[in-house]
């Protein structure tokens, strides 16, 4: 192989940094050859440099400061795997690209907030930004609607974007469990944060739909507009009775380049969604030209997030990066993603709310929700106990906003018990 | 844009070559903003220029003779639509890639035959290959292997790659018909060709798995190494017993680098593979650092199919190709891929075969299947009729040699009435 290396610093040795470094030991043949080039890492970095890995890392070249990287002799990219939306990595990124590198990185959250600004300097100084690890983790969904889908208009995308977010769903639902049961297993197991509110609260999604959403439909990346609900609040009783009516309760993340939102949302049983259990990830396309593209794969882990930047190290190394959302930044619309009222767009809504068990109640719960005209398409009613009866409903078609104005009439009746839970219905 | 046009040449205006040019007139801002630069038609070509193809071509140069494309000035790549692995589409790839330019095309079985000589010429004058509509439609599944999972040792590859031969299996399977009756609805209706052999006899999934298998496990494409059994003899019988058991019967593409095998296989109903019903397309690809990344769309199709050329078309306007099967030719491994004995690797298999309903028949069965050391996971006789009763076994796992060898000495008894119909189960 006569063609120069490819040379690449790594800041971060976390798990992914050092599952990069394992895979470019490993595969360093194939690497190479599918490359056309060896990928040298001529430095590397993390907070502490003594701590024991578990690899031997001494045949590396330390660099003391991290932002030090980009000025490496020869360096073509800092791979970043930091992690954080400013400090150390977002000062990197500016430094790398303003220094006409390659930045690589797994951070969703630094790409959502400055993906746009970050691709201006990118292009104005010719480095590249890739950013597959970023989503969906060894899926190359990046790839796929990025290159493979080009051709197309895209005109739907729903993912399940967070593994924790599907683990604990779908454990509770198949083991009937309650969210905090669920959520303390997954910690043991190392599946969910000790803080998992980043995870729990949708955000981690919302960084992600942002990413997808302004590649697929051309515009700068708009966090901000992404209307997010996690999945606290979901109850088990919500996830039986969802399972009875053919529904399943996954959190997913929809965006149709109008409107962006990250929610726990109702699917049916047997869809490409609602199969999906575990902590994988999976996405589904609906494009022009191509139809229904659905992919599905590990969302995280050690070897899999570094498979994904492995594959962007070796497209940059063949000298093939591209725009970080599909066209040069001239191109990309601004804002046009935005919060919308949801007045243009209906959609049905599955309900659980538990009711006094007396007579009269029903009649006066679907009188409540046809005085706000919102009428019912299912109800399952499996009969009452201790006093109380619980409900399962599904709405016909209406205004998001209508819905939420029933639900809160029906919630403020004295024979509503508790807060009714209400979930998009989603056909993927 | 101020970049100067990709210019092509389309050659064959079949349903591809239309739906291309319709894609191309549709989406053209959008072809444009992602290629980076406009992709300009400068010549098409089909056998009869005056046909009516519902689409005013005008405006496009007509070229008497394709094989004047390469010819062409400013020409950078021929869209080969034409199809049939020698001939023009053969006589074509030579010229365009000999004159160091490059070559597009939805040609399965002209490079699972000629692919090898074709890369080398490719590598020799500097034109690229590129050939994601010939395999699974508009999945990005050859942008995926060779791209996005490029870090990563690939094990094993299994898919549903022939969209009519799914849809006759999953349409006999759901409605209990026969295998003729479903044929000739599926001519009716255009998902079969008058002439299905390439089809039902699994030579077009076997071209496509030729393909992968060359990309994914870095060898010259080797179809002829390919064990090739089509779904012409699969019974409904088969399909309803192996439902019972909790299969689905589909034909399968796998290859795990040494082993290449087009055949109806048993996949666990509630598997990746198993739930694929109609004409779509899946594959299931296994990687030591992805894990397994399940990708699933339509197979075929005149929008769908243009899909893929689109984006094949967008990552040349925009210089990015790659050797087309994964690394140069010097790195390829010739005849890795190679018809084995199967000597070191055991299968279970699902069995159907009528028997005649007497006394002690169960007991010679098993008999004869114990002599030929072969054990039985799995019983289903749901009693006899008419004086036979059907069977269907599920051995534990064995050679596929041996477990021939039981069948045929099964099939010999008298006892037993018509064929035994055998599958590999594979727990994708």
């Amino acid at each position: 192989m006569s063609n120069p290396p490819y040379r690449i610093a790594i800041a971060g040795l976390g798990t992914v940094g050092l599952g990069l470094i394992e895979l470019l030991q490993t595969n360093a043949a194939l690497v190479t050859a599918r490359a056309g080039r060896p990928i040298d890492i001529i430095g590397i970095n993390a907070r502490n440099r003594f701590k024991d890995r578990g690899l031997d890392l001494s045949a590396y070249t330390w660099v003391e400061d991290p932002m030090d990287m980009p000025d490496l002799t020869g360096l073509d990219a800092v791979v970043e795997l930091i992690g954080g939306d400013s400090g150390t990595a977002l000062a990197l990124a500016r430094k790398t690209l303003g220094a006409g590198k390659s930045f690589i990185t797994a951070n969703k959250a630094l790409l959502a907030i400055h993906g746009g600004d970050l691709a201006d300097s990118a292009e104005t100084s010719g480095g590249v930004i890739a950013y597959e690890a970023a989503v969906a983790g060894a899926i190359p969904i990046i790839k796929s609607i990025r290159e493979g889908l080009a051709g197309n208009r895209i005109d739907k995308i729903g993912g399940i974007l967070n593994g924790t977010c599907n683990f604990i769903l779908s454990s509770m639902e198949s083991r009937g469990v309650t969210y905090e049961q669920v959520l303390k297993e997954a910690q043991a197991l190392g599946y969910a944060e000790a803080n998992p509110a980043t995870d729990v609260g949708g955000f981690d999604a919302a960084h992600k739909l942002t990413l997808i959403s302004a590649l697929a439909f051309g515009t700068r990346p708009n966090f901000a507009a992404v209307q997010v609900r996690g999945i606290e609040a979901v109850s088990d009783l919500a996830l039986s009775y969802a399972g009875r009516l053919g529904y399943r309760i996954r959190l997913i993340g929809l965006t149709d380049g109008q409107q962006m939102q990250v929610a726990p949302m109702a699917v049916p049983q047997d869809s490409a969604l609602g199969r999906v259990t575990g902590s994988h990830n999976a996405v589904q396309i609906i494009a022009d030209q191509a139809g229904a593209i659905f992919l599905r794969g590990p969302g995280a882990g050690r070897r899999e997030t570094a498979s994904a930047v492995a594959g962007d190290l070796i497209d940059l190394a063949r000298g093939q990066g591209r725009p970080p959302f599909g066209v040069e930044t001239a191109g990309l619309a601004v804002g046009k993603v935005e919060r919308r009222s949801g007045a243009d767009s209906v959609e049905a809504q599955l309900a659980i709310l538990r009711v006094k068990d007396a007579p009269g109640v029903m009649a006066a719960l679907t009188q409540a929700l046809a005085l706000k005209e919102v009428s019912v398409d299912q109800l399952l009613q499996p009969g009452g106990h201790d006093g109380h009866a619980d409900l399962a409903l599904v709405t016909h078609p209406a205004e998001p906003s209508q819905l939420q104005a029933a639900w809160a009439a029906v919630g403020g009746q004295d024979y509503v018990l508790g807060a009714v839970e209400a979930y998009r219905i989603e056909q993927f």
